[in-house]
C-alpha cells in the first residue's frame, strides 16, 4: 500500500516529487552504515551533516519519560532552535531507561562526531531508536560513527534511510522544489515510523534539510506549524514514543538573505516544508503496524480548532472504528459514539457524518444511503470520513490506519 | 475464563456468593421473554418490577450522544434518584439515533408496562441495547411486555439474565448477603456487557436490587460511590456506549428505618452494594470481546486520586500494552511509555513498576528480574501491574482485559 505521493487535497502538491532516495539540498552530506547493533546484516547508524554549523530546529516527544538522546538534544537546543552541525542516529537500541550511563553514552556519540568533523559537542544532535532498557554497545557505535563519517556523500540513499529504520517496511523520503522569486530551493526529508513500535516503543524520527537560509527562530516556527498538521495529526494507536523527534536544518547554500517569518519568501518556504512533512507523515501511517488502509478523519464545524482536534483524534483512535474500517463495515454508529465520548462539544441533532462523501448520518439520525457506493469506498485503501459538527468554525484532519489482526500479531508475538 | 467470585483484594469478600441466577431480594419480581426482536430464538426482553413505587437511583452514560431510553430515564429521574416501580429492558435494538420516533417508542414501552401493572408512566424506566439506527419493532415489543408482565417471578433466572444480553457469552449476576444489627439483608445485581459492542455499540446495563429501605438520595450516593470503583474503573477498549446505565432499587421489604448516609447501617449497605458492583464489573471485563486475561492496573503515589485514575487508564487503554499482555510479554517499556504519555504527572526517576509483584523497573531504569517468574504470571489469566509514582497519596485501580486477534475479528467481521 505504498501511497502515490501528493494525493491529498493540497493545492501545492504540484511542487512535490517523491523518490526512493533523494539528493540532499546543497550544503549537506549523509551516510548510513552497518555497525552491528542489530543482529540482522542491515544499516543501523546514519549521520546527516552540514558543511558548517547552520540554523537548526527540533521538536521532541511530549512523553514525560524520554530517552537519553532527547535529553541531550534538549540541552543542545534548549529553546528548540539554534545552530547545529550534524545529527547522528542509531537504530536497534533506543537508549531509553538507561539512567546516567545512557546520558553519558548519548554525549559520547556527539563527542565522537564532533571530534571527527571538527565541531563542538554542543553542535551535534543525537537520536536513537529500538529496544529500550539496554545499554548502547559503545564500541560498535564508535566504529560505526568513524565509518559513517568516512563515507559521507551528497545523497540520502537507501543506506541512510535504512540506518534510521526499525520495523519500517518501506524507506520514507520526500522532497519539495519551489521558487522564491527566481531563486529555486529544495526542502528534503527522510523519516522512520513506527511499525508502530517494534521492538519496544514506536519511534518517529524525521530529519529535514533545506538549502535556503532561514533564521533559527523562523525555522522553528515553520517546523512547528508544519508538524501540527502532519506528524502531530497522525495516530496509529494513540501511543506516544519516548524518542519521537523531528529536526530541521537550513544550510543557506542558495545564498538568499536569511528568511524570517516576515520575509516575502516565508510563505513559499513554509508551504514547501509543510508539504514534505505531510508526505512523510502519510508514509509513516501507511506503514503503520498491520495497516491495510489509510484513513482521513476530517472534522469541521467544531466550536474551535482545539475541539476539532479532540474530536478527530477520538474517532481516529477508537479501536472499534478502526476495526470497522478494517472489515470495510459502514458502521457510522461507532463514529458517532467516538465523537460523543470525546471532550469536544457535540450536539447530536446538528451532527452530520459522511463516509467517502456519502451522507450516512444527519441531524441525530441515520439516513438511508447507497450502501454499495459506501462499501466500495471502504473496500479501497484510502478512506475518508467527514464530520460536520455545525457548532462553529473549528477544523482539524487526523490521519490514521485501520486496526488489523496483523497489528495484534506483531505486538503480541514480539518478545522483549 | 469465568472468574471465581470474590477473588479481589477486598476484606469484605466473605459476604459474597455468586450464582448463575439469583433469588431476588424481597419486594421484587422479574421475568425474561422471547419477543422476536433478535433473529435468534433467545430471550430479548426483561422486566424487573417492585411491588410498589420504591426508592430508585440511576447513573447513565457520559457519552454526549445518548439513546432515546437514556433520555426517557433522565426525564423520569432528573436528579438521578426518586421513586420507580419497574424497568423494562430489550436487547437486539438500542433505539439510538432514531430521532423523535425513538423517544415516542421509549415512552410507549414505559406506558405499556405502567398500564399493565397499574403504575404511572413516570415510574417506569426503560433500557434498550443492540443495533443502532433502527426503529424498534413496537408490535413485537408490546407483545413481549404483555408476556413478561404475565410471567413475573421472584427469581432472576437465565431468562431474565439473557433477556438483557447482546453478545455476552456468559450470564452475569452477583449477590451479597450481610447484616445490619440482627437484620439480614440482600443486595443482588445482574448485568450485561459488552462483548464489547456487537452488534454496534457496547452497552453496559446493570440492574441492582436490595430489600433494605434506603432513601433515594442515599441510594444514589451509594450507587455513585460503588460505580466509581467498579463499572467506572473498567475499560475494554476506551470506547463508551450511548446506552450505558446502572439502576438500583430499594424495596424496604426487610422493614428497617430508611437508611441515609448518616445511619449506622450505611457502611454495611454501601459495602455490600460495592461488592456486588465490583463483582459484576469484573464479570463484564472477563467477558470482554476476545478477552483471554483479566488485567488489574493499580496506581499509587500519584499527586491525587484523579491523576492516579488518568495514569491507570492510560496503561489500561494502551493497545500496545494490551497486546503485550495477550502475548505474555513482560514489556515494561510499554507500561512506562503509557504512564509517560498520560496527563498525570510522572517523575521517571521516582517511578516503580511491578508485574505480578516482581519489580522490573525502578527509579528510571529497568531492573534485572526473575524472567521465569514474571513469564509464569503473565501466562496466567489474572494479571496484576502495580505502579508507584512516589509523588503523593493518590491511588486508583483500573480493570481491563488483553487485546487479542479475536477482538479484531469480532469487530472487523461484524457487518452492520
Amino acid at each position: 500500500m505504498t501511497k502515490q505521493f501528493g494525493t491529498g487535497n493540497n493545492p501545492e502538491e504540484n511542487i512535490m516529487v517523491k523518490k526512493r532516495h533523494i539528493s540532499l539540498p546543497g550544503g549537506f552530506t549523509a551516510s548510513g552504515v552497518k555497525c552491528g547493533i542489530k543482529a540482522a546484516d542491515v544499516e543501523d547508524l546514519a549521520i546527516l551533516a552540514a558543511d558548517k554549523a547552520v540554523p537548526a530546529a527540533i521538536l521532541t516527544t511530549q512523553n514525560q519519560l524520554v530517552g537519553a538522546p532527547i535529553t541531550w538534544c534538549r540541552s543542545v537546543l534548549p529553546r528548540g532552535h539554534g545552530r547545529c552541525r550534524a545529527i547522528v542516529v542509531n537504530s536497534g537500541n533506543s537508549n531509553v531507561c538507561t539512567g546516567k550511563t545512557g546520558l553519558r553514552n548519548a554525549k559520547a556519540m556527539a563527542s565522537r562526531v564532533a571530534e571527527l568533523i571538527g565541531a563542538k559537542d554542543q553542535h551535534i544532535l543525537v537520536g536513537s531508536t529500538g529496544v529500550i532498557g539496554h545499554r548502547l554497545p559503545m564500541g560498535k557505535i564508535r566504529q560505526g560513527i568513524d565509518k559513517a563519517i568516512a563515507s559521507l556523500g551528497t545523497s540520502a540513499d537507501d543506506a541512510v534511510l535504512r540506518g534510521i529504520m526499525t520495523t519500517d517496511t518501506h524507506e520514507k523520503s520526500a522532497v519539495a522544489k519551489a521558487h522564491i522569486g527566481r531563486r529555486s530551493f529544495t526542502v528534503a526529508g527522510i523519516a522512520k515510523g513506527s511499525g508502530m513500535i517494534a521492538p519496544n516503543l514506536a519511534t518517529m524520527i524525521s530529519l529535514i534539510t533545506t538549502d535556503l537560509a532561514v533564521t533559527p527562530a523562523a525555522l522553528y516556527k515553520a517546523l512547528r506549524a508544519a508538524t501540527a498538521v502532519s506528524f502531530n495529526a497522525i495516530t496509529i494507536d494513540s501511543d506516544t514514543s519516548t524518542s519521537d523527534m523531528v529536526a530541521a536544518f537550513a544550510s543557506g547554500a542558495v545564498g538568499n538573505k536569511p528568511i524570517t517569518a516576515k520575509s516575502p519568501g516565508w510563505t513559499a518556504f513554509a508551504a514547501a516544508l509543510e508539504q514534505v512533512c505531510r508526505s512523510l507523515a502519510r508514509q509513516v501511517v501507511a506503514d503503520g503496524e498491520g495497516a491495510t488502509k489509510l484513513v482521513e478523519v476530517a472534522i469541521r464545524g467544531a466550536r474551535n480548532d482545539a475541539e476539532a482536534e479532540i474530536a478527530a483524534r477520538a474517532v481516529a483512535d477508537s479501536p472499534l472504528f478502526k476495526c470497522a474500517v478494517n472489515g470495510a463495515d459502514p458502521n457510522w454508529g461507532r463514529i458517532a459514539m467516538a465523537l460523543g465520548k470525546s471532550a469536544a462539544r457535540i450536539a447530536p441533532e446538528k451532527l452530520n457524518i459522511k463516509i467517502g462523501g456519502v451522507t450516512i448520518f444527519a441531524r441525530g439520525t441515520g439516513r438511508n444511503f447507497d450502501a454499495t457506493k459506501v462499501a466500495k469506498h471502504l473496500s479501497g485503501q484510502d478512506i475518508r470520513v467527514d464530520c460536520d459538527l455545525h457548532l462553529g468554525r473549528g477544523q482539524f484532519t487526523a490521519l490514521t490506519c485501520d486496526l488489523s489482526r496483523q497489528y495484534v500479531t506483531i505486538n503480541a508475538d514480539y518478545h522483549t
